[in-house]
């Protein structure tokens, strides 16, 4: 089962020449989601040869501009392009009403089904879940609700020992249940024990993304001991006073935050526009942990 | 005195790979304007090397989203590079409702005074006069609320004769007097007739913009003679029952419309993103009015 997220901006309020507003593409067990969507991630697909078609989930972390002004533009596209598989949007409340006010006055009618789900930014919930992954909020620390999503493998999902279901003849309508921990009844009334049928599972893998937010340790628990952990890293320490003021982080907060969470990997983005070179960025954030990497606008990271 | 319009996007709804949705750049006697702000307008004025900190003007044709979506991302960008001078918006009134909203929930504050201009989209109406250029509008013809501009250098402006002002010593503060036209009366009453302290004026430039509309014969008198016509043509004559559908005009069509017109010169843009070559939209709209050019991004038409 592959999951991977690919980078589409790592910019901080203001686009630079190369540089672009949040956005990030995630393929979880074929399926496909969007994170944030800042201006120009339209443009950053179809750059990065990614199909706008495939996206059947949008999550948005917060209203500011760098992180949603792309939507609108991107939802007009896919109307246009005739999108034809339902779409779920998660966001804040606020969200639904900056498109209803567009839709309205710009007469959209969309030729497939939008479906909005209102995110409670206060509480960490499930708001998803089917049989390949879950994801959860939890909130973030920023001047506007805001929240972070942690998408998890879902661990009740076992691998099916094909070779043991044949030799019993288990009829494969039977597999979604044994993936799901069922023990297996023969219409004789014979128990096979789930055990024999799958192999035992490894650890879920995750991934979570926190952008924007102040440099705040009530985040730890939501996304402790993560494979792959996002973090924003707006400003160089020499900063913090502004990063303070704007409720952003320093790269040296987003290594202190990997560390204590006691993460595998960070990345860190959502860099402030004054810097050219991110090279310092990295070499901060790597004084406090050492499994960091920069959010190149592109890349693709592989989580396993 | 310069009045160049620089193409930022020629895209109809959908932008492609290379191409993006409206947006124009005019630099008019040392005043510069936007037209139109489609998504990523921000990142084309950066493209070109144009400076956002000299716009002091936008006009907004109406609020489909490819003409509106980088307006809300522009402003923030100026107000975090601590944009200074007054900025004035004209657009229609749902313009304004659609930014009161974004503004709101994202909590921007602005640094610099904004004025929001409300158009009347149904009659023709000087929106803005100072000594050097006025701007006009009138109705287009598309799904929803649309005006053009028009452009006009002011043909009340004259060249002043400096030999003979000199001659006379005159002092220069009566020098924006007599470019309006007046007479000069010396401290001893005596009246020097304008026509010999200033050069015979030519005939104004002026520059019309037209985007969306559907072919309509009723623009005419807007546009009678115009310097430059800007008209879209978002579709090939052969698909004219689609141009009808949405209210667009075929290339033929923008063409018709400026030999009809008696304009010096057309460009044409707002191309569907289902044409990758442009050439034979060009090569359409000659059949019908041979000094045609394509809005090329990044090209800067000088209207002389």
């Amino acid at each position: 089962m592959s999951f991977e997220v690919t980078i589409l901006g790592n910019s901080s309020a203001s686009p630079g020449p190369n540089r672009h507003p949040s956005g990030q593409y995630v393929s979880i067990c074929d399926h496909h989601v969007l994170i944030d969507c800042g201006e120009g991630t339209q443009m950053q697909l179809q750059k990065f040869k990614i199909k706008k078609s495939k996206i059947s989930q949008i999550f948005i972390t917060h209203v500011h501009g760098d992180h949603i002004l792309g939507l609108p533009g991107l939802l007009l596209s896919m109307n246009l392009m005739r999108h034809e598989h339902p779409l779920h949007i998660y966001g804040p409340k606020e969200l639904f009403e900056i498109l209803a006010v567009f839709f309205k006055h710009s007469e959209m009618d969309f030729n497939f089904p939008l479906h909005y789900h209102e995110l409670d930014t206060t509480q960490s919930i499930t708001i998803f879940e089917n049989l390949y992954y879950k994801v959860k909020t939890f909130p973030l620390y920023h001047r506007i609700p805001t929240v972070g999503f942690l998408f998890e493998e879902r661990s009740i999902l076992k691998k099916l020992n094909a070779e043991a279901c044949l030799k019993l003849k288990i009829p494969f309508t039977h597999f979604n249940n044994i993936k799901m921990g069922k023990d297996y009844i023969s219409p004789e009334g014979k128990v096979t024990p789930n055990e024999e049928l799958t192999f035992p599972s490894g650890q879920p893998l995750n991934y979570a993304y926190c952008s924007d937010t102040a440099y705040d340790e009530r985040l730890i628990p939501a996304i402790e001991g993560v494979d792959y952990l996002y973090h924003e890293a707006t400003f160089m320490h020499d900063k913090l006073e502004r990063a303070e003021q704007t409720m952003h982080s320093t790269a040296k907060q987003a290594g202190m935050i990997a560390k204590k969470a006691n993460v595998n990997n960070l990345i860190i983005g959502h860099f402030s526009s004054r810097y050219d070179d991110l090279q310092p960025l990295l070499d901060e954030a790597k004084t406090e942990f050492e499994n960091t990497e920069i959010a190149e606008e592109g890349r693709m990271f592989i989580i396993e």
